[in-house]
């Protein structure tokens, strides 16, 4: 009885189910502490003590209704001031509130902004690897996800076959740097590239093409590596911003859409992604976290803890002869498998009580995503299984 | 460059939008607190001292991943247990938490199940007059919302009318009791019959068709009125429930759905969502009031005041010759227009500095509703330019 799309869904998602079921019987046979668990993106640093904080400012200086009540679809406006005025200062911008909209996470965001661009048959295109959610946010409203083949090199976009995917139907392109699976930073080069590129086809096909930025690792950067702000190499594009990672707060459902004046029919996107936001059901983003996020602009997580767990893990595997770019954000290693089959590799590993994901989920056969949010003893304690493995496929 | 559909939903809005605006104005020339705004159902009793009693225990108790992580995206089992318990406790039932999955409030539930049920052109009925979202809820998963015109004798549903409109691609038919927007509760006798016809028509096509009860209202009831439990009724029941309106906590974005082991094909649509609530951007509830609702189950806003207001304003307005049914629950009084238009008494009601809605928003012309979650004052107020209004209509 349920939908015929759901009933695929279903259906794909028992197999993933099957494997976290077979994840939780490992760890009653061999104990918790003993399953080296890399599948999930949940951070492991503790939310700032600024958050905890600000909630307790609120509860003691604001009224009931002025905490949980309903605002504009859009958000509180000193909150989304506070966050332009935020931006500016940091990326030397020139955004108010206006340009600002409240989402329930990133995840709610992109929802927000493909409901708001997409008829259906349209174009959206990103780059492999990516986020496997992509593929649903853009089937969501109809829309048709265009995968860039993966540059396995550096990771950086492979503009080449990028530019001739670009086509009258495309509306949309969809980065995500520092990038999940890979951690790899998008460098200037490939932007002012990627953003020529853009252009020259729209000169060509006559049509706008917006540039939507998924950016919930932009804090999460190493090394003092610079993470380009796009505005400013694009007119034509969108930032979905969250602070699930940046101040480990990923339950809470908070982020933000950043919408230019720039970009083609501004008035327009903006005005149709305020009401997305009601019609999609999410009405307003979490209004006591509105506050939150307002009073915490400069906080930020221990990156320094998710740096020692990279150093660690990229220098043993790499030393146990595994191939891999080094990360420079986000918490994720993207590690060339030492056999082909990426999801045989992962079977191994499990034997091994190491849980990964195959590079296949992200649109990368080949690899695999080991996400190193965890305790940095359960990275020390895993890689005895990772050089075991290794040794046993050579 | 937005998507058509939007298009038109950004005209539409538009018109609401001057109409905000113009209050706003009035607000200027007059002063707030001579612009008597009745539009909105935006609580106006505080929220209960439970509330922010867990938020201060949950943060001194828990750590910040328990608080603030990710969880499955149906929520913490622990949470949902408490909420089949407590609806156990209530009504007799015997859910548990594989019955329950948390939403980011009704809005959000209602897409969650929709996006399961729903194929492209599947029927869902209403009753008129109905909560005007219902369009975009059905219309984002591209199904057609078909409307029972009202009976407005007592404004239980049109039953006869009902019965005929049922066919073999009705999927689902969605009720909310106690109403928004006349405030008249469901009575039990109606929704035998109701379940009734429900089961006729199923045996008659060879289809399930779905019954889906939204109720931010169940616990906005008057005069000890009692509000079935659908689960009890009709075995394809599936609930939507807020507490937006319960514990005055709209903006944080929190509900459920409840759906019981007997509706057809119970497990899919369990598992469909699930993922829907994650495929649709929500991800899950937010995670601090997932656990702030769990220990207040048994708390209540002060719904006195809110009767208080209803009796002030059903008194007064009657006495003053206008035709309505006394509401039995939310809070909202649903009145006759002494002339048919409602959209130019709207507007006669503006010069008195009085903003209301028309039925027509709610698929019943001829009527206004009056949102009375303001302060007594307000209505005090306001009642002077009710009476004058029908006086010169007259």
């Amino acid at each position: 009885m349920i939908s015929d799309k759901m009933q695929i869904q279903v259906k794909n998602s028992s197999v993933i189910r099957a494997m976290f079921e077979e994840g939780k019987k490992l760890a009653e046979v061999y104990g918790a502490e003993n399953v080296y668990d890399f599948s999930l993106g949940n951070p492991s640093v503790d939310t700032p003590e600024d958050v905890k904080k600000a909630i307790l400012e609120i509860l003691d200086t604001i009224d009931s209704a002025g905490i949980h009540g309903y605002m504009n679809n859009s958000g509180y406006e000193e909150v989304r001031d506070a966050i332009a005025k935020s931006i500016n200062e940091k990326y030397a911008t020139a955004f108010n509130h206006e340009n600002i909209i409240m989402t329930v996470g990133a995840a709610g965001g992109l929802n927000v902004i493909f409901k708001t661009l997409l008829n259906p048959g349209d174009e959206v295109i990103t780059f492999a690897p990516f986020f496997g959610e992509y593929r649903n946010y853009v089937a969501n409203y109809e829309g048709v996800l265009v995968i860039v083949p993966a540059n396995t090199t550096d990771f950086q976009p492979n503009l080449a076959a990028f530019s001739e995917q670009i086509t009258p139907r495309t509306k949309a392109v969809i980065i995500n740097s520092p990038n999940n699976p890979t951690g790899v930073v998008y460098s200037e080069e490939t932007i002012i590239k990627l953003a020529h590129i853009m252009r020259e086809k729209q000169k060509e096909f006559g049509i706008a093409i917006y540039l939507i930025s998924d950016e919930p690792y932009r804090e999460l950067a190493y090394d003092n590596i610079d993470v380009p702000y796009l505005t400013k190499y694009y007119e034509n594009t969108i930032i979905g911003y969250s602070f699930s990672k940046s101040l480990s707060l990923p339950g809470e459902r908070i982020g933000y859409l950043v919408i230019p004046n720039e970009v083609a029919d501004s008035e327009d996107v903006k005005a149709a992604a305020n009401i997305a936001t009601r019609i999609l059901g999410f009405v307003n983003a979490p209004s006591l976290f509105q506050r939150v996020i307002a009073r915490c602009l400069n906080a930020k997580v221990e990156v320094a803890a998710y740096n020692q767990n990279r150093e660690l893990l990229y220098n043993a595997l790499t030393s146990f002869g595994y191939e891999c770019i080094k990360p420079q954000g986000a918490f994720y290693l993207f590690v060339k498998t030492p056999i082909a089959d990426d999801i045989e590799f992962c079977s191994l590993a499990k034997q091994k009580n190491i849980l990964v994901v195959p590079g296949s989920s992200f649109g990368c056969p080949g690899y695999i995503r080991i996400a190193y949010c965890v305790a940095y003893k359960t990275i020390e304690n895993a890689l005895p299984g990772f050089k075991t493995l290794i040794a046993e496929l050579s």
